[in-house]
């Protein structure tokens, strides 16, 4: 489908995504584009990327520009990107924050050349070396402000995405961003501050190490990830996500109370009702 | 290993229990023991249990009894089971607390003939037909007080947890409470909270539905767990649960001053500090 597909930024994210692009036939070249000379070495090793070059140079020569690094750079970057690209090109992003960026590019003469995406997948690994195949399958991408984008490029990526294995559903940025905050967001805040919590109060490292069943892991998974990657999701999303963590401590304080007055019933109602949680999710 | 072992409650960890002595030649005959008829009926059709009676009645006829019901009905049931057996007998149980059931058989005649266990396995389904085989393997089985059981019910369970594939860790009964808080309890109320909190906040089910992708669903994952059970745990583990709790609203609320105030210096500090939790989970 492209001839020449630039990722900028090669992590977890971009780096499987180049690897789905070249398993389904979508792309024949992959340029890879990063200020990190160590990711272009081992995206290189590793197959995910078949060239390294200059921002501006890897542009021009590509059909298809994707972009996946913190949300924050992508703003400055995709402004730079938009500025070269022609209505021959399409640019894309894979943030988990689509507002701010939209806002940014709501004005700029080639906002039709750009679609806002959100493939809802990750790991709590990152770098290149985390990039697996087979991603993205089963899972949901957001496309936001569609009808910003051209009825061409909108096409083009809506395939890619589908032949990638993902259902494509569309929302304005805003409730984007909202969704996000209680879907993803939260979760990852809540993981970061229960590892803090063990850290902080089991000081035998062994012990965790030997009793930390499935439960623990699961609940904690998350707090691997790339702190450099979520500090701006937070700050952009910042309403939002205060919003949600405001009303996650006032839950927690609803358990706290419950157990200091003995009250199982109150115990029990608020677990019954998390229950419920079972019939929203496969 | 035994010709007669009698499990008390049949659900997700009696179950699975059962399903693995059987499986690796521990027990030649299975009784199930329990108030809820259509648990009865299920083990049977499935092949966990091999027949069914009152509980003084198994326990008559049985050379090792396994109590894994919640944690408040297993004193009592515990209390009735040890004036019934004989220093040809070994009960054990598989409570998720530990210190509350050791100080009530503490002074019991017989209290040499119980070992008190908790083995660190489960899922977050209950009931008969949660049970599976191949549980346990390659967990942790705390063992607690084993200088007040006999040496040989102690040999014998060790024998057991070790058969099915656990690795087994002395500790007071006081100690496993307080890292069981750290390294299971708050898991749960974390998830069972987190529901709550998306529950109340995102009304647009369908929308949880679509977008949650694997973050969501494995910090979330412990809230389908059994209300009846959980709560039973929180209560008797009161003071080790809430020291735990204020911790993590305390954590919680350093990523929302952070946020609020915006330093990421701060949120990034928070992150990093949390990552080390992957220096001490395999």
């Amino acid at each position: 489908m492209f001839n020449n597909v630039t990722i900028v930024g090669v992590g977890l994210i971009s780096g499987s995504f180049a690897l789905a692009l070249k398993q389904k036939g979508l792309a024949k070249n992959i340029i890879g584009v990063s200020r990190t000379q160590a990711s272009i070495q081992s995206a290189l090793q590793l197959g995910i990327i078949d060239e390294a070059m200059p921002l501006a140079e890897a542009v021009k020569k590509s059909d298809f520009i994707y972009v996946a690094i913190p949300v924050d750079a992508t703003i400055a970057i995709m402004q730079q990107i938009m500025d070269l690209v022609t209505d021959k090109q399409i640019v894309t992003d894979a943030g988990s924050t689509k507002l701010a960026l939209c806002n940014a590019l709501a004005k700029h003469p080639m906002r039709s050349q750009f679609v806002a995406t959100h493939p809802m997948w990750g790991t709590e690994y990152s770098g290149p070396q985390a990039a697996v195949n087979n991603a993205f399958v089963g899972r949901c991408c957001v496309i936001c402000e569609n009808q910003k984008s051209s009825k061409w490029a909108l096409d083009a990526i809506e395939t890619v995405y589908k032949t990638l294995g993902m259902h494509v559903v569309y929302m304005d940025a805003s409730s984007h961003d909202t969704h996000a905050a209680y879907i993803s967001h939260i979760s990852h805040i809540t993981s970061f501050a229960l590892a803090n919590t063990v850290l902080e109060k089991e000081k035998e490292e062994n012990t965790i190490f030997e009793l930390a069943g499935g439960g623990f892991e699961s609940t904690v998974r998350l707090a691997k990830s790339n702190p450099a990657m979520w500090a701006p999701i937070f700050m952009q999303n910042k309403h939002n996500v205060l919003e949600v963590l405001n009303e996650h401590i006032n839950q927690l304080q609803k358990f706290k109370a419950s157990i200091e007055q003995d009250n199982t019933e109150d115990v029990l109602a608020l677990m019954q009702n998390a229950n419920k949680i079972s019939r929203i999710l496969k």
